[in-house]
């Protein structure tokens, strides 16, 4: 089966809505799970590795929220599927090197995956669209219940779930919100706010995750420790911090507007201006002017139905989805001319920003 | 009398034609001239500044070249009109510092200007559109014949004509060419041509002269010394050197579009993309991106019907012109803003490049 008849296509998918989703593009909690007397899989011969993925493999399939899913192990994958994955945010970039043993199984539509024999033996996420870490941690929440009644998961009445990395022993819980913050990038502030984040215990990261840029102005933020708090507390602190930013993300664009709208439109016009006529264009170029083009429809200085639009080109733009959809597309210099023509071609009815 | 009153209508100069006009933009021949018996203007009292003035003005003001003309001291002129006329060709920029006992003559169609009291006593040019050396030597040796007959001119049989720099002695001849080269500027040759024409003894300047920067891949080309060679040998080889490097832009520019085609569609697209969505941009930038908009004219990725519509915009970017034409943009601030409102304005129904 070719993975992308499985994912759900490009204009679907950026058709999802969600609360506050003008800023939170996604929540997600993912927790962290170990079965009891085998091996981690960092230290797990081979032998235990296939062991483990073998008791847990089926028990996960067999969950209802997988029905029509995609099960897989690692060794099947191509390079570019791998790729593929980690730009959908369903498997992390250190799972794409897993070998033997390791597998990921996903739900359709793509709300839910489970990594098995990541740095954990099971690594389960819910993904959901806007602001709604609530949701998306019952649905993990419910995964992980049907799970405990099958599997026998390695768990300290002193330390509570334990795990590969120290980090993540107690919850095994992790809950992060993807944010489009151009606002706070224009008017210079992210460096105060990934400080004062960072002061809160949270992590701020790169489109994708730890170590990656901050390309597109996308931020990720979520919780660094696990041990010694509740889940629920966790989440309610996560979704206090969100709903900061968002209002100052908010409180950002309405002050650039009302204090530099010609500072505002000149970054915005020239982005769409470069995207409507370019002919070559790297990946990194691509996400840093859509998201100013995205600001701007935020702004409404572009009709609201081209939204879907620009969240389908942040999704297609890039590498392994380009050259999925688009053959003869194995060099970077050939994506970045075929990347250009989509966006070209995309926007050629599209006029520049129209202000009241 | 406003000084844009008298000088062409912007629309008007941006269609004038001349031969090789897509390269050569246009031919200058400027002679210098000094009266006998009278210091030169740099060693010369307030007093002896006037006194050649007052001999020289009314020759040159009843000149039939001079018919409608506009004639003016210097110290008449605003600061901001001073600069309109560099920015014309019309006076020097060491002409425009210049205050008692100096004065310039302009013909109505700017093809006859003739400095008074600028380093030399009479600095006279003629400057036609495209490429026309010859012709425009012709008019200003008819100037030059007529006022030989009135005034007395500094001239010794051995040296020839005498002038302030020894550089200018002899015929005190400087044929020059403002040339186009956006090809050889892409091609990444300009280096190799420049110093390929100053070993012939030629110089290449910006586009605002000695000393200035090559903004939007103008260049200009020049004699260097005058010196040792008949007025004749000095426009030949002037000639022969531009007929050169208008045949080497012509194969830049057809090797460029067979051989790296995108490459050059994503400057061109990229410059048009800019250039009618910005909402601020620099003089130096519009010239830069004008000058690739013309290169995509010159291609006809864009009607040819717009190539006087983007010499306009050349012209009426130019700091000085843009303040007189548009009031409140005293502040460069407020030029950048009003200069992009212009571009953006005239190319809103220009479509991007098209290719066939």
């Amino acid at each position: 089966m070719n993975l992308l008849d499985f994912l759900t296509p490009s204009p679907e998918i950026a058709k999802r809505e969600g609360p506050d989703d003008t800023i939170v593009i996604s929540s997600r909690v993912r927790l962290a799970r170990n079965l009891k007397n085998i091996s981690f899989p960092g230290w797990a011969t081979k032998q235990d590795r296939i062991r483990a993925m073998d008791l847990m493999r089926p028990a996960v399939e067999n969950l209802p929220q997988m029905k029509d899913g995609f099960s897989t192990i690692m060794d099947e994958l191509s390079p570019l599927d791998k790729q593929l994955l980690i730009e959908r945010h369903l498997i992390s970039r250190e799972h794409a090197v897993k070998s033997a043993g390791s597998a990921v199984v996903m739900s359709k539509g793509e709300i839910f995956s489970i990594m098995i024999n990541e740095e954990d033996h099971l690594r389960m996420q819910a993904l959901l669209p806007g602001f709604q870490l609530e949701s998306a941690f019952n649905k993990i929440d419910e995964v992980d219940t049907l799970l405990e009644k099958q599997l026998d998961y390695a768990f300290s009445s002193k330390l509570g779930y334990l795990t590969a990395c120290p980090t993540n022993v107690g919850t095994g819980i992790r809950v992060s919100a993807m944010l489009h913050l151009p606002g706070i990038v224009l008017a210079e502030q992210i460096n105060q706010i990934i400080q004062a984040v960072n002061k809160l215990g949270l992590a701020v990261r790169g489109l994708y995750g730890e170590g990656t840029d901050a390309l597109g102005n996308f931020f990720q933020v979520s919780n660094q420790q696990t041990l010694g708090e509740e889940e629920l507390q966790i989440l309610e602190r996560l979704q206090k911090v969100v709903a900061q930013i968002v209002e100052h993300e908010s409180n950002a664009r309405t002050l650039l507007l009302e204090k530099q709208k010609t500072a505002v439109l000149n970054h915005i016009g020239r982005a769409y201006g470069i995207l409507a006529n370019a002919y070559s264009m790297s990946s990194k170029e691509a996400m840093n002017l859509l998201s100013l083009f995205r600001l701007g429809i935020d702004y409404g200085f572009f009709p609201n139905t081209i939204r879907a639009l620009s969240d389908e080109l942040f999704l297609i733009c890039q590498p392994a989805h380009l050259q999925k959809l688009y053959p003869n597309t194995n060099e970077p210099e050939e994506r970045d001319i075929v990347r250009a023509d989509i966006i070209r071609e995309r926007l050629k009815d599209i006029k520049g920003p129209i202000t009241k």
